[in-house]
This record gives structure tokens, sequence and C-alpha cells, in this order.
């Protein structure tokens, strides 16, 4: 089944089942009134929920509406956790190598993941609003899963089955920033704003063949401005599964049901799929000229992110945002 | 008015007002179910938990019931956001003289922030449970403040203004698992997990005229195993007042309203008033000794950290927690 929100109905929108094509929707007021109230009670309502996914896909639902992208909000607008990954390490041995530097070994077996913004997701079509072009401002295309709750210290075997829903991000980068305050030493915070999340996140069974092994096997695809960007496969060199990340992340403490686990950056060793990021892109123009030629975005710039199955159909809908200048009123 | 949440009544848990003795409380439900509630509809919500307040308070409720702190959760039992700086400079200080490093300049005049898990806080009475005590078990004994909806890009003086709630917190702290987490350059993430919150959390308005520019100026008191440990002053030595730190973490995104925004360990540049953490003692014998004598907690240790207001009375209640071994059920 394919889950959604609706901006109206308050901090946590509108829990809507929509159909397959992407293109219907009913509410669910009898079963949960917003998705984390479903997630935090998801053995009793999932089922529920799916009966009614199942007699929308058959055209059995009367008081099916018209999906409007423009009107949803991200799945969860706000959520408890959010922790990101770093799972494709050629996103990481490139952005390295253009400065000189190793990958450290335990890179490649001990997960790189950081504790993130959870309070607020962009819907997917909402702006991105920065306030100045001198930040740097990047986009990220990640795949994100959904737990329910993980309890602490679980293996990467068991976190497997809590993995209850899958979606897009765009983790939202301000590069320029990054570099003084990851030098404190504490991680991200004013370098990574808040990220947008795909119109729907759906069921593991959605994708079909494409989800195993706590994988996702398909490319990811992201447009600027119109033109085709990248579209590396996120079933290629993820280093770590989903399933390891989540065990990574509740090491120390359990997982809250709705806990948001990113993959960081999709990339493949293989530079021709291009890249899901601009600072990746002009890593590898740093790589190959000495210097970038692609500028970060500017106010006006559009990002587009999205995945088609084997025949062609969106997923997850597509995230379209565009950068906005962000202005403090006087 | 001092508000708390009741373990009873689901993830969340139920919104009670506590009279200012912290000896009765009251149920709210015909204003709002849990304090995540309140707060997200403030303004509508204060004056009338306020009014209930005083009516506690003037005898004037004969529906009170007697206060159990075991009965307690943490007053967010689960947040959407909790952003922790490291304002008392004299801890980051003696940190780094221990190692013979010097505290960036730049660290007197931008605040050392970073994001922190809000997704379940521990109650006031809950076990700290760990896997292990070679992981360095440790309390950290800070002042936490709440926010309402505050505004992308606020300066520190507007940003004073959206400080409803002020409590304490003990930042559970893994030291051994931090020189490793923090070398990967992301921050913290297995090395920091649950905190804990204390019993209650009050507007300024209950600290009299010890809250002032943003700053709570009384001692926070802790005790280890029964032993008092530490009174720095939480009103000296604060680098940077909570006006600032809601600043710097609202910077280039809006905080939702039930923002955690916790001061960082309180420590002094008096020695003699001692530490409010044990890695912070550490460093001291070791500056003073050449190695640490006092050991990381143990199964079974227990920690307990107050702040009395000039009359000698509890404002928060205690945060009493006990270490405890986590085992992962086969």
């Amino acid at each position: 089944m394919k889950l959604a929100s609706l901006k109206a109905g308050g901090r946590d929108g509108t829990l809507i089942v929509v159909d397959r094509a992407l293109r219907s929707w009913v509410a669910v007021p009898e079963i949960a009134a917003t998705l984390q109230q479903a997630i935090d009670d998801w053995s009793n309502c999932a089922p529920r929920l799916n009966a009614v996914s199942e007699a929308l896909n058959a055209g059995g639902r009367g008081d099916a509406r018209s999906l409007d992208f423009a009107a949803l909000a991200a799945p969860f607008p706000r959520a408890f956790e959010f922790v990101d990954g770093s799972a494709y390490l050629p996103h990481v041995e490139r952005v390295r190598r253009a400065r000189g530097a190793e990958v450290p070994e335990s890179f490649y077996t001990d997960p790189l993941m950081y504790q993130a913004t959870a309070a607020g997701f962009l819907g997917p079509r909402d702006p991105v609003y920065a306030a100045s072009e001198d930040q740097g401002i990047d986009f990220e295309a990640e795949v994100v899963v959904v737990t329910d709750d993980v309890p602490m210290g679980v293996d990467a075997d068991e976190a497997a089955g809590h993995i209850q829903l899958i979606g897009l991000v765009n983790d939202v980068s301000l590069r320029n920033l990054i570099p003084d305050e990851l030098a404190k030493g504490f991680g991200f915070l004013q370098s990574k704003p808040r990220s947008a999340l795909s119109p729907v996140l759906v069921t593991p069974d959605e994708a079909g063949d494409a989800w195993r092994d706590s994988v996702l096997r398909l490319p990811l695809r992201s447009w600027l401005n119109g033109e085709r960007f990248g579209e590396p496969d996120a079933g290629v060199d993820m280093q770590f599964n989903f399933a390891r990340l989540i065990a990574h992340a509740a090491r120390t403490r359990p997982l809250a049901a709705g806990t948001l686990v990113g993959s960081g950056t999709v990339a493949n060793q293989d530079e021709s799929v291009g890249a899901s990021c601009l600072a990746e892109r002009r890593m590898l123009e740093i790589i190959a000229e000495g210097r970038p030629r692609t500028p970060f975005m500017s106010f006006g710039d559009s990002l587009r992110i999205e995945m088609l199955d084997e025949r062609g159909a969106s997923i997850f809908g597509a995230i379209e945002q565009v950068v906005r200048r962000y202005a403090v009123l006087p």
C-alpha cells in the first residue's frame, strides 16, 4: 500500500491511502488520523489500511478523490527521529579523493551515520528556503525507510523485520556551512536544515522484487532545472543495507515507532550514471579538471527526484522543489 | 506553573498540573491530553493551565491527588527536537587542557551545539540501561528550556520570548564510545543514548529572580551513590545564554513547538564547587595527578540531580536514576 498525508488537518496532517497509480486517495479516520498514529499501532492498523488500499486499487471506493500533489505534506510532517547513514561508499570516496584524503579502513565495516533533524519535513512540493546563496545550497537524493518499535541491541537480521515503509528523501545540505561546523567536532546542525520526503511512503511489497535483503534495487533519478542530473542505482554499491543501519543506530537505545533511517546520498562507482547531489558532481569535476564547473543551487533553481519501477511507473511520486530566498519578516 | 506527565495514558503520557510544593496534581483533559498538545497551542492553553495551577496552589482543587514521582514519565516522553549546547566553557576548557589541546578562539563567540535524540526521554526515576560498563557510563547535569514555535532566522532578543518552560536533564553519555565516534566526523549517535528529564518543567516565573537574561542563576546539585558530587552555579560562566543557543539552532530552520534546548554540562571556573559529570572530575584528577582516580558508573550506581530555590525548596523535583545492565532478550 501507499500512504501519504494531506497538509490539511493540523501539525501532523491527515493520513490518506493512495492508489498504486498515484491518482486517487481516501482518508481513513476510522483507522488512524495521522501516519504517526498508524505506525504507533502498526500491527493493528496495517492490515486495516491494507484492506482499504486493496479496495481502492480495485476501483471499489466510490468516495475516492483525485490526488493533488501540492496538497500533500510530507507523509510524516514531523517525526521523532531521523538517523541518516552514508552507506554508498563511492560518495565518501570521491569527496575524500578530491581533497587528497584517504577513506579510513573502518568506514567499510562500521556504518557512518548521524543524528538528523526530524521535527519538520518539507512536503514534496514545498520550496527549499535559504537565507543566502552563499551557503552552498545542495540537494541529496536518498532512500529512506521507516521502522516500527526497534528494541535496543537488535542484530541486523532482526532489524530487517522492523522496516515497515520505504520512501525517498531530499536531504537538503548547506555545503559552505559544513567545513566550519564539522571542524567544531559535534556534527551537523545549521548545515543540515529540514529535508523533504516523497509524496508517498510504501510498504516494501510495493517495490516487488526490487526490494531484497533490505536494499532497494532501482535507479534513483534526479533532474536539475529540468535536465537529467543522475540515475545511480540504489541497489549497487550500498555498503551497509538498511538492516545494518538500523542495528547500528539501535546499539545503545531503542528506536521509536516512526523512526526514519536514511541511506545517504545514492552513488555508484560507475561515474557514467551521474550523481545524486551537486557536491559530488563538483568533486568529479575537481578530480578530472582541477576545479568545479557546476555551481551550487541559486534562488529559482528547481529540483526533481523520482524512482520508477521496472515498468516505468513512479513508485513514490516525485519530489519537486524550488529554492527560494528566505527573508526574516520585520 | 509546574507541568508533568504521568506514564499512564499512552506513548505521550498524560499531562498533569503539579502544585508548587510537588505534593499534589490534577489532570487537565479539558485543556490538553498531553504536554505536546499544550505546547502546540500554547497561547491558548497556557492561561488555562495557569488558572488550574493557581487554584491547585490555593488549595482550591478537591480532586487533587498525591504525587508519586515513580508514576511520572518525562514531561515530554517523546519530543520532536532536542538540540544540546555546550555553553559552560570551563567544561570545554578542562576537557581540552587535560589532553594538551587549545580551545579554539571561535568557541568563545560561536556556540557549540549538536543534534541530540529526542524520540524518547527517560522518566525521572527510570533506570539508565547500558549493555556494558566498558562503555564508560556517565551522567551530565544540565538545564534545559522548551520553546514554542521559533521562526527561522530569529535573533537572540526575539528568541528569548520563545522560552516557555525550564527544566533539568541528565544527558547520559557513553564516554568510551565518544572518541571513535567523533573521529568519524559526524557527531554523536551511539555515544549519546536517551536522556532523562526532571519530574516537572516549570514556567520561568516559578524561578523568580533566579531567571534573568535567559540564564537560570542557581546551583545545580548532583549526588553519586548518595554522596554530594557537585554544585556549580548555572548562573556563572554560561558563555551563551539560552536565547543565544536558540538563535544559533534556528539560523537555517524554524524550531518546532516543543523543541528542547540544553545548556550543556554546567561547570564553573571555581573548581571547589565540583563538577556535573564524571568525565570532568576525572579530567581535574588528570590535570592534578596525572591520571583519573574516579571510575565511570557501574551497574547499581545511583545518581541524583536537583536544583533548590533560595528558600531551599526543590524547583523541578529530583532526577534519581540507577544504572542497570541491559540484556537483549533471547
